[in-house]
């Protein structure tokens, strides 16, 4: 057996002088599709170190020409065989076969055969979809993207930080909560002694973190037990949330749009054929979109001003699914749109919301009615960051759980007892993103494993 | 205001030209001790963007000296001052401070005061506790390792897949796992229309990424929900389990090796001050066994030779808690730390268990006795990474677990009956790594907010 080599390595090698060098390569993978006429046959094999296929050519004066030719999609192989630069065709190598391994049959029941398979057939197989060009190009920027995202904080003085995953506390207050429970004894909360949850935020673990590191990050999943049977909605999704300490409003939006681009940046940098792949068979105005994202200065805008650009639209005959638009409203997606779409053109921060609609943490305003609050407006999709510089004042903050009804946060208040300090963050839903940056409309279809109600297969 | 530095910032311009440029600086950070003798003070600020503090100098003459000087330990300031190198004094630099703001006050009831302090006292203030010496290092480190072994694996042409939290199996059929429900209806389980549960481990979910992408690997929370009050176990964990398709146990072993060595190597060159504070105020022999562990060529050895040898040295007089050595018996902490210490006196991959102790996907050797497993054990804690070949034979798996009454799995047959290969991984607890590369002697004094059973405050 040669040197064994990945696909994405010999791509990674074109145009330079070592490829020239290597007669001999085995590869190993799974065959994408085999096709032959007689006496000379081809192989589209993929090891998924590339989202490309190397093509393997095999002819009828080999040994294992039957073995070759008799190999349906799917079949796992190891092949060896002489390496030849085609630069003047399609592929700009082939393999030309000489000895071949059948390390895994796969027979006509296999679900991939060659032809159209909708999303919702895969999404019932998400443990074979993995080997269809979508799902490689999928997972592959999944990857590109968290990396991207780690090196951007990691880069800026970030620290990351493993907040827990099951909690005492709802975070926000939301209530759709999974319970965690055992069944060895009569009580369910005997494990723990006491009632405990899946997180819905890593944010008020993560914040003493910040007022002792001064930057940090979370990285990791959250839940919601939502019923919302949307194509936005995951019952379990990764989430990143950074928080700064002496950082106010205008310094947490820096750092978003930071992150933003980075990660932007990145994906189209690295991930140019899959990138290539969603801008012409999912998503056409793809790059266009992510390109006018990087070269854009995000914008900001307060909320009362949107309000009153929502009402001009609609006195000027514009309809929205709800077009009756009152200052502390909860924008809905359309209007969101609108504002970043059709308003501004480009991204947009809406800030100083009021503190109604907002989560207890979120600073009040000197005006008494807003919270200095953040959320990032992107077109195609609406919000995609929510963030907020932090309640700080002791008295303000414990008289706001109070008026809410929240207790047993102690320990939370303690950050403003103790060398407290202005401070922000914001909360980055990661799988949002990657649909963003693939064009992907379905959360399910970015997921490796998707929870949504009712659906847990795996 | 000067321009704002972190303080690491300012050790790590240490001997650069660039620093003897910078006359004035503002700091940010919280007070850790503040000592004056009449016209003259000293305080130690720590930013947590470096272990060591930074050293500000007030003096009588400046506007903020009363301000200063009534400064308790933990209080957030910013101040401005002159930058003076002191290469000749213990602090390499100074800050003669000309302006100061208090950012949060911390009066006598704070809890870290200066004195010390136990690992018991501060678990149970696991919020305030990062503003601490051994918190900081400890949590400094774990950002680093964590980030190391992403490089490992990424720089390896690993692709990193996120495995679901939520789940319907309890992979290795361990049977202590934690339930998840929903309390809005009767049905604790109608959210998903049955029976979920909180993975015990990501592997059978990455198995089917690894026979498309090759190499893979998961990094995420795992959790067990076992009574074991000792000082390795948390119900809840960060584990990293890759997975490698076209791999045998040897691969395997490779890959194990060179994810140790690059994570120790990171961490020994990347958290200078901080190992040296671990090897000197927690672990006196820390550093010499990790550069042991460095410096050493993993050696194998099979179970049964392990066994035969733990029988020789019963019979020579060695003494354990359980003498009663026999081949088939699952070892103990004890007779693992034997093996490393005692007999190799370094790292060791203890090769084909019986089959009976392992898991049932774990490929069965020809002596229809064994599985093709390899257990690494490093001195000082024995048992550090387990991993195995995977059985890729369907008819011998589906065999297996029919004897084991595993059902439900189908889908993960798949993978054995499409294009299966030989492939291989292993799984490493990542909590512990972080022990043992910190010296630190209680899992709870690693994790940012450990979850044991009746401990969960936060």
């Amino acid at each position: 057996m040669e040197r064994i080599y990945d696909i994405g390595q010999l791509f990674d090698l074109l145009g330079s002088e070592e490829i020239k060098s290597i007669k001999k390569v085995t590869l190993q993978g799974w065959v994408r599709t085999n096709r032959n006429s007689g006496n000379i046959g081809f192989i589209e094999l993929n090891d998924g170190t590339s989202f490309k296929n190397a093509q393997l050519v095999y002819s009828s004066d080999v040994d294992c020409y039957e073995l070759l030719s008799s190999l349906r999609s799917g079949c796992a192989i190891t092949v060896t065989g002489e390496l030849v630069l085609t630069p003047e065709m399609k592929q700009p190598f082939e393999i030309r076969v000489t000895d071949a391994i059948l390390e895994g049959g796969a027979n006509e029941s296999y679900p991939l055969q060659k032809k159209y398979h909708s999303y919702e057939f895969l999404r019932d197989i998400a443990h074979l979809r993995v080997r269809t060009n979508t799902f490689n190009a999928v997972f592959r920027v999944r990857n590109v993207l968290t990396m991207a995202l780690h090196e951007y904080f990691q880069d800026n003085g970030f620290m990351y930080v493993h907040t827990p995953i099951i909690t005492t506390n709802d975070g926000e207050g939301a209530g759709n909560v999974f319970d965690v429970v055992t069944h060895d004894s009569d009580d369910e909360n005997s494990f723990y002694g006491q009632r405990v949850n899946l997180t819905v935020t890593g944010q008020l673990h993560v914040e003493p973190f910040a007022l002792a590191f001064k930057r940090v990050y979370t990285f990791a999943p959250a839940f919601r037990a939502e019923h919302s049977n949307t194509v936005r909605h995951s019952s379990e999704f990764w989430m990143i949330e950074p928080e700064m300490a002496f950082c106010d409003l205008n310094g947490n939006m820096d750092i978003i749009e930071g992150c933003i681009k980075h990660s932007i940046k990145t994906v189209l940098e690295k991930c140019g054929p899959e990138m290539e792949f969603f801008n012409t068979q999912v998503d056409k105005g793809l790059k266009d979109r992510l390109n006018n994202v990087l070269n854009s200065e995000f914008k900001k805008m307060t909320y009362t001003e949107a309000i009153n650009l929502l009402q001009e639209a609609v006195k000027s005959g514009h309809k929205f699914d709800n077009s009756d638009i009152k200052w502390g409203m909860d924008l809905q997606s359309e209007h969101e749109r609108y504002i970043t779409e059709q308003i501004v053109g480009g991204p947009v921060f809406l800030i100083d919301y009021p503190k109604e609609i907002k989560a207890f943490y979120m600073k009040q305003n000197d005006d008494g009615k807003t919270v200095a609050a953040c959320d990032l407006l992107v077109p195609g999709v609406g919000e995609l960051v929510g963030g907020s510089q932090r309640e700080d004042r002791l008295d303000v903050l414990e008289a706001k759980m109070k008026e809410l009804n929240i207790t047993n946060l102690d320990w939370y208040l303690d950050t403003r007892r103790y060398g407290g300090c202005y401070h922000s963050g914001f909360g980055l839903g990661f799988d949002r993103l990657l649909m963003y940056v693939t064009g992907m409309q379905n959360i399910r279809d970015v997921q490796p494993y998707p929870r949504t109600s009712n659906n847990i297969k795996y």
